[in-house]
């Protein structure tokens, strides 16, 4: 019997397994779902028992537990991949928007719906399921695999960075697999190579020290909307230029040939436009679509709040206004560095007679990883042999902090094959997964640790 | 006796009864204040009657009642005047940052600190109360006296037209008076001569049709926050100049005759950046602080909403926003013109790749009335020799509709005197009343009333 086979014959138990993973509401960042948490990693370490990890355990943490699994009988001479997931799911408000209960799987149309399915519980258990498989056809695996599994990953992963610092040791390895991003399109499988990164920031603008009467007012007193509203326009231009003293410093510009590259994939634009609703796609001039979605840096504002919000209409002048504005960062720029170019030149554009706080949320650095690497290319082959397509390389508009991680603190190159879609609602009522994507991404797995198992050590 | 003999015999007992008057929380915005509303009328009505007021009707409208008043005694060759109020108050919110009750009146430092205590119950009585001394120290009023004391100011006199259009004939008179203005300053008795009007938007911007993530779409999609930004800076600079074309066509400029009465009142520009706490006070070039305030047009944000608003980051590009926009207007401006204009210009500047509509949900016309007039004349006569100083003609930053409304349908001229002061905090918490005011306002009204008796009839 080959693995392939094993992973056909067991399609529906591995179905019904991952309901149950689907079912548990590991919900991270709400303290009432703890116990739930806590019941899934459990649920995780018990599963890799089950298939014949020899050594699983459950670490706790100053939040939720971190699941670590290690197979290390192919001995030293052989290559060690190291798996990186999450089993915590994001909120699933609002929940009056979802077609079936969030923590009540259900298959339609040859999708399951629940929270979680795409992000990431199904991603992960198609890598458990890989594993499985190769250990029931073969008895052992071709290679070592470490696999460490999260429950902190929706709340930003605060206690992840000290752990694989403490066990750097433990977690060496020759190359990381991610599977937490999306395939290009439905049936074109795909590598990401590149994450944008993030800094994220908060501005509070002070008028008067209490709400006023308009008309009592106004015209004599600055209105920190009005003065919010010109500190944001100066931000970026309304046709996407970001206006920011510097900010382009740093910018990797886009080669000719990774042009050629994101050309080739004939991204499809309409595809986008219909998925988002909107009248059409706009961004900074000189790059396509594509380009401006995971080549270049933005600033979106996501969050505005001040004075009266209510129904009809109430005249005042209001004392506070805030905004929550982020930027996505491309090599080489450093979310730091940007915080504080974007807080020097808004104390510049303030407007008079108000007073600007601008706070520093979060951060995280953009990422390439490296394409040529035994790594990848085994990646690429596993996945074309499986689709039946052809790979595509490709990169992310969103941020992926752990990848810095990795490469910075175990010095091993990451791979991120996902086999999720990007229409899935991660994060979104409706959450879904293809199960077609779940069982050919067994496949892919099992076929990536395969070949792995004969790359040289790095 | 004389009259001023009589109020002072009867001080303890009026400041007794406004606090009656005071302790009934006729809030009119709440459906759940509905019946204290309607006690508040009935309180106000039997007080007319006890005083000696030969005719008193509580009129029932779609809302609130209106109290309404009559003394046709003098006999149709003697001058008719029309006394304005409303016994309805604002909410009380924030509660907490009361120092009492809002509903348990409490004098402290001469003042009486309850909801409604300067907005206008205090002016209210204090009429009420002059009435009362002239009735009982002469048996009778030297002129024709009505009183209209409505209960829906304060959600902007939704039932007051129709009725004055209906009881036109009821409320013929040669002037209106009206007392809900501030005095200029402690101790400087004014009238109000102009009020500026107003145009109430709502903006609301509408780009992808759902809320997306930042990093999957920031950069291609357009954000409708960053949208609005641009259009709010569009509408008028930071400095304080409105952009929007066409806005100053029919404003009416400050005279040089005007400019001087104005600069005579020697402004505390000091006072009110202290009172406020602002840094500076911004605005308009080319014209003083007093004049931004009555005689200029503005342009304030009163109210900005789009996703996501709570603590912390989240990486959404937010599917909708929405401003609430309002402009003070001066005559000649018409609130329905510089609606058209704004919304014209707003659909001109709108960014590529967002959807805008923009409601008119509110507006009122500038007015200015006649400073050559007996009636205030009158006014100033009383309120000089009661106050002891010199009355100001000022004008108001805000805008009060009913004005308007008597000046078109009861073709009478309205005289604005006013007993309260800015900084009585009128729709915030601590709203309070300066007794001495009370006290004094009786004085004038009452002195108001003879004066008003002599005028030729117009």
């Amino acid at each position: 019997m080959t693995v392939a086979d094993y992973l056909q014959e067991h399609q529906d138990r591995a179905e019904a397994q991952l309901m149950e993973f689907l079912r548990i509401p590991s919900v991270s960042t709400d303290p009432a779902n703890a116990p739930d948490v806590e019941r899934c990693a459990n649920w995780v370490a018990d599963h890799l028992r089950s298939i014949g990890m020899p050594h699983v355990e459950v670490y706790p943490t100053k939040g939720h537990p971190i699941v670590y699994a290690e197979y290390l009988n192919a001995g030293p001479s052989a290559p060690t991949v190291l798996f990186y997931g999450h089993y915590d799911v994001q909120p699933v408000d609002p929940i009056d928007l979802w077609t079936n209960p969030p923590f009540e799987p259900t298959v339609r149309d040859g999708k399951v719906y629940a929270r979680g399915a795409t992000d990431d519980k199904g991603q992960v258990f198609l890598h458990i399921k890989a594993l499985e498989a190769m250990l029931a056809v073969h008895g052992k695996l071709p290679l070592n695999v470490k696999l460490l599994i999260e429950g902190e990953e929706e709340i930003g992963s605060p206690n992840l960075a000290p752990f694989v610092s403490e066990k750097k040791k433990m977690l060496a390895c020759d190359a990381v697999l991610v599977s937490d991003t999306p395939m290009f399109a439905p049936g074109m499988p795909s590598l990401v190579y590149g994450l944008r990164g993030l800094a994220y920031l908060q501005i509070d603008v002070q008028g008067p020290d209490r709400d006023l009467h308009s008309g009592s007012y106004g015209g004599a007193v600055a209105n920190p909307l009005n003065a919010l509203a010109h500190i944001i326009a100066q931000l970026k231009s309304p046709t996407g230029t970001i206006l920011v003293p510097g900010f382009f410093d740093d910018v990797l510009d886009i080669t000719h040939d990774e042009h050629i590259t994101l050309m080739d994939l004939d991204y499809d634009e309409d595809r986008l436009l219909n998925d988002v609703g909107a009248t059409e796609l706009v961004g900074e001039e000189n790059y396509t679509t594509v380009e401006r979605l995971w080549a270049r840096p933005t600033l979106d504002v996501n969050g505005l709040l001040g004075g009266f919000t209510g129904e009809g209409a109430k005249t005042v002048l209001p004392a506070r206004a805030m905004a929550k504005v982020s930027m996505r960062l491309v090599p080489h720029q450093k979310h730091g560095d940007i915080a504080q170019k974007v807080m020097d030149y808004i104390l510049q554009i303030t407007p008079p007679g108000v007073k600007v706080k601008v706070q520093d949320l979060h951060g995280a650095d953009p990422v390439l990883v490296p394409r040529d690497t035994p790594a990848m290319f085994a990646a690429v082959q596993a996945l074309e042999e499986t689709f039946g397509s052809k790979c595509r390389l490709t990169r992310e508009g969103g941020s992926i902090p752990v990848v810095l991680l990795f490469d910075t603190v175990l010095k091993a190159p990451t791979v991120l094959m996902g086999f999720g879609l990007n229409n899935e609602n991660a994060h979104s009522p409706d959450e879904h997964f293809d199960l077609s994507n779940f069982h050919r991404g067994m496949k892919a797995a099992a076929r990536y640790y395969e070949l792995m198992a004969s790359t040289p050590r790095t």
